[in-house]
């Protein structure tokens, strides 16, 4: 090593040592013509000081240093209780430059903490530079170590880890595959997996009984924030298990991972069944740091005479103390949920006087005016949304407007962090309803799977679940956080039968399963076990536990505008040479077409 | 979970408990009526035993069952002291049939052990069922197993595992790309990375100093048995150390998976400088589990008759006992070196009476043919071969012959592990020997890296490896088993001038590289540390500790044919939606064109 000693490791024990430490330039200070330089390495800071003016003369922020001297005790009233090496500096002798820095595009000493100025452009475009600011050091390495508490879990349940090929076939999963054309098979391509779903079901068939993998997953979408083209999925499978033995077992690992953090997960996590998420909080993936559920309002105005509550669904959401809200501020609500495709969003003040306000009220009877305090929960002070139509969109909006309420009232607590498990969903869903709501429809079917095709039917409707789609549950769990899906799991289809009759409801024909599937038929065949699993989104889980918005602050590198690597500047454009030799051609026209 | 215990685990302890399994029909045998089940799952075997002929009539094997039943002790006599279950069985109260098998391709059954005599094309079209026999499925636990070996090392020694890009931008690393066209940026393509390479040296750039992942990389290359289009490799790098502690570090991890299969591996592992290496062995991957070095007889010739032996280099290797080889057979040592390109194989034969055979020795003087074995080592009954011409392709020649000897002579023992690095390398060969041997020259000048562009110059050589390129050592060192390269790895180059004159020398102009590399050349504008690290092909080391000639025995689901997954048959042909979407179109012309 180049080095005796890292720099964050020196105590007032090292007094009276010569060391040699290597790290980064910091910050410097000049003070009677000595220079104090914070050395920095990736275990912490030593100060250094150099008495020799020439040799200091041309160290600057982010020089790599090589330091040779003698540990001393700082001089009375210079200790710094903050640092672990407060108590010491380190007397230097020899000064080796290892490598310069140009000025720098932006501040990244731990001095300074970190600057929240510098924006994500720049930061991305040096993210080598970026990554050694303490919070995004911090970010890596606690994924890092986040690995490693899962993997001791799973190793001391005897799971083996597996690698899935990532060279494989297409298989529609709802999103759009990255291809890789295959030269030695031309006109022919690899698909990059959406996820190892198919693999992890053979490896059970084939006796692996408990696999898990960190595994590299894509998806080809549009840009969101909060996605990335790549993404690594936590994939686990196990063989003779039903719904509880897969619940317990990530449970254990929510715990393993939380506990990274020091904070203690209190486990079983609570469950809700898909159904009654809908009802209560307007959302297959509900925000459970707070209240304010949804209120049912349909029976209450069934007589009513407001044409515009006349509806197969009236419910309610409360924004406690939204009385007050100036006008401006409630037109802004109608904005919003203009934005999100609804007509308005009725609203009625209860004024502190006991009076109610807004243009819905004086629409009520007296008897649904005097009544709809108790109804909706409201208190003085209060303004209670109202949504009325078809049930499913009618939740959706109050859904998120109960996030929305709860984002103005500062309810998402970022160190809360409540968990649910969401069960007992539809197995199928009119295809319409999955196209509308921006998935692809795998089938050619009227109704296509909420999860996937391999998901099994809760037991009790292993009969029914192709005369009757719309009724059968599937048996899949969701794991829920603070509002957003973690991962989700089920206990898969093992009979071919089975397999074959959800197909069917799906509108794959034979031909088209034999064709995309047959490998999966063609292993139920010969003895597959009983089996179940979960993924789990990794990215997503590092963004809870660092408390960050972006997904791309977990991401050592992560992707920005439309799947751009601001550092590389990947994709590049390709040469023709290039084109010749991949035995590829790109489509010119542009890709809005 | 649907069983109280895994039929393994079943002792005489559990003598008089009932208890539930689950698991596959290994083998059946029926005896007076009963029937005599070896149920098998991932944990080992129980004998069940089912009275009920009815119940027990359409079991047939490969099918998956679930038994609950009492754990007997075996009749007097009929223990099986082979089976950690052999005192015990199970007598069945409730069978039931989880799911059935059609007759099966080929054997799985433990009991009979692997049959040898299944095909390698239907084992892997079946691969979930081949997965289930002995071998194979050790295979894939050993794998995970290996994997938390090298985890706890590198843990204890507070390496950070961070996940690095996979689609990325293409560089130059000899080997042909996969592409992945950019739908988003039509024109543009991702590459898959061949090595993380740059990435990790990013990483060290932004100070993460200790790193590690289990990388998927990529290669688009013909198709050979020991060679997947992807693979993983253990890839670390490290900031602050020299070339001993990348050593000290790999050793370390050697001894740990190499432990996983009961093997000590004593350190420090043997170290050749890659002139010794191919002075002795021809290879730069000498398999050293055998001695018969090659011996130099250049300057023992200098002043000979014989034409042949009129060369820039002549040197020999010796057969034991190869003297009473028959004609057919030195023929056919002919034919083998025109194979490898050579003209011939030159050969003496010491006979057991002292008289020297074959046709080269009468082209010998007296004193040449007196001298001869003494300078080979030849023994009574010996063969010796010889090679003579330019010194490279000679003891190319001759090193292949030796390991050809060491094969026909049985001294490639597969128990045996014989570990060396191979160090102080050329850090650059003439860029037309690069293409002659198969690789691809980076860069347009005469010379081109033996390693990669990115490996630095041993110290020694910082100042001349540009006017002296032919002279200069690489700061590289690669670690061989028994003939073949595990991995390899280098102190890196983290100067900016010292980067741009290696390239200079490769011919890679200011342009290409700013345009290629521009993001490293950029980042070690910013106090890149002395960094290196080394990688290991996961895939050949578990080819070792499985002793297995085949590499795809290894891969959870191998890859034959020329990229083809003979279990899901990709890659696919690509349809007109499908190409459509992706934005791609592919050359129909034929990929040997």
């Amino acid at each position: 090593m180049l080095r005796t000693h890292t720099t964050g490791s020196l105590r007032a024990d090292h007094i009276g040592q010569t060391v040699t430490l290597t790290g980064w330039v910091d910050r410097r200070r000049d003070h009677g013509g000595v220079a104090f330089i914070d050395l920095r390495d990736a275990s912490g800071i030593a100060q250094v000081v150099i008495r020799d003016e020439e040799v200091a003369h041309p160290l600057r922020s982010e020089f790599v240093l090589r330091v040779t001297g003698e540990v001393s005790r700082r001089p009375e009233g210079n200790a710094n209780p903050n640092l672990p090496t407060g108590d010491i500096e380190v007397i230097a002798t020899d000064v080796e430059v290892l490598n310069e820095s140009a000025p720098l595009p932006f501040q990244v000493s731990t001095g300074l903490g970190d600057s929240e100025t510098v924006g994500e452009d720049v930061r991305f475009k040096h993210r080598y530079l970026d990554l050694r600011r303490p919070s995004a050091a911090s970010a890596l390495r606690l994924r890092s170590k986040v690995y490693k508490a899962v993997r001791d879990e799973l190793d001391k349940r005897e799971f083996v880890e597996v690698e899935t090929p990532t060279l494989t076939r297409s298989t529609p999963e709802g999103a759009r595959d990255f291809v890789v054309p295959a030269r030695l098979h031309p006109g022919s391509w690899y698909a990059l997996p959406q996820s190892p779903q198919l693999f992890k079901q053979l490896l059970m068939v084939g006796g692996v009984e408990k696999y898990y993998q960190m595994a590299r997953c894509y998806r080809d979408e549009d840009f969101r924030a909060d996605r990335q083209p790549e993404f690594t999925q936590l994939d686990i499978e196990m063989s003779f298990v039903d719904q509880e033995d897969v619940i317990e077992m990530m449970e254990s690992l929510v715990v393993a991972m939380w506990k990274t953090i020091d904070v203690d997960v209190q486990t079983p996590l609570p469950r809700i069944t898909y159904a009654d998420a809908m009802a209560k909080y307007g959302s297959d993936k509900p925000d459970l740091r707070f209240g304010l559920e949804l209120v049912e309002a349909t029976d209450y105005f069934s007589e009513t005479t407001f044409r515009v509550f006349q509806a197969e669904y009236v419910g309610s959401v409360r924004m406690p103390g939204g009385a007050s809200q100036p006008r401006k501020q409630l037109d802004a609500w109608q904005d919003w949920a203009k934005q999100r495709g609804a007509r308005g969003l009725a609203y009625v003040l209860f004024n502190e006087d006991g009076t109610l306000g807004g243009p819905v009220a004086k629409n009520l009877s007296e008897k649904e005016q005097a009544g709809l305090a108790e109804l909706t929960g409201a208190e003085p002070g209060d303004c209670v949304f109202f949504a009325a139509g078809s049930a499913k969109d009618s939740r959706a909006l109050l859904g998120a407007a109960r996030v929305e309420i709860g984002r103005r009232q500062g309810l998402l607590d970022p160190d809360t962090f409540a968990f649910t498990w969401v069960v007992d969903a539809p197995m199928f869903e009119p295809a319409a309803d999955a196209v509308a709501s921006g998935d692809v429809a795998v089938g050619a079917g009227a109704w296509t799977a909420v999860h996937h095709a391999f998901t099994g039917p809760k037991p009790e409707f292993e009969d029914t679940f192709d005369t009757d789609p719309g009724s059968a549950l599937a048996y899949a769990y969701d794991i829920v956080c603070n509002g957003t899906e973690l991962g989700g799991g089920s206990i898969r289809i093992h009979r071919e039968d089975v397999q074959k009759r959800v197909f069917e409801v799906m509108g794959i024909s034979d031909e088209v399963a034999d064709e995309q599937f047959g490998f999966l038929l063609d292993a139920f065949k010969f003895g597959a076990p009983p089996h179940g699993g979960i993924a789990l989104g990794m990215d997503r889980v590092l963004q809870h536990l660092t408390k960050t918005e972006s997904i791309r602050e977990v991401i050592a590198f992560p992707k920005t505008g439309n799947g751009f690597d601001p550092l590389t500047s990947a994709p590049a454009p390709i040469t023709d040479a290039q084109r010749a030799e991949a035995g590829v051609d790109f489509v010119a026209e542009d890709a809005e077409a």
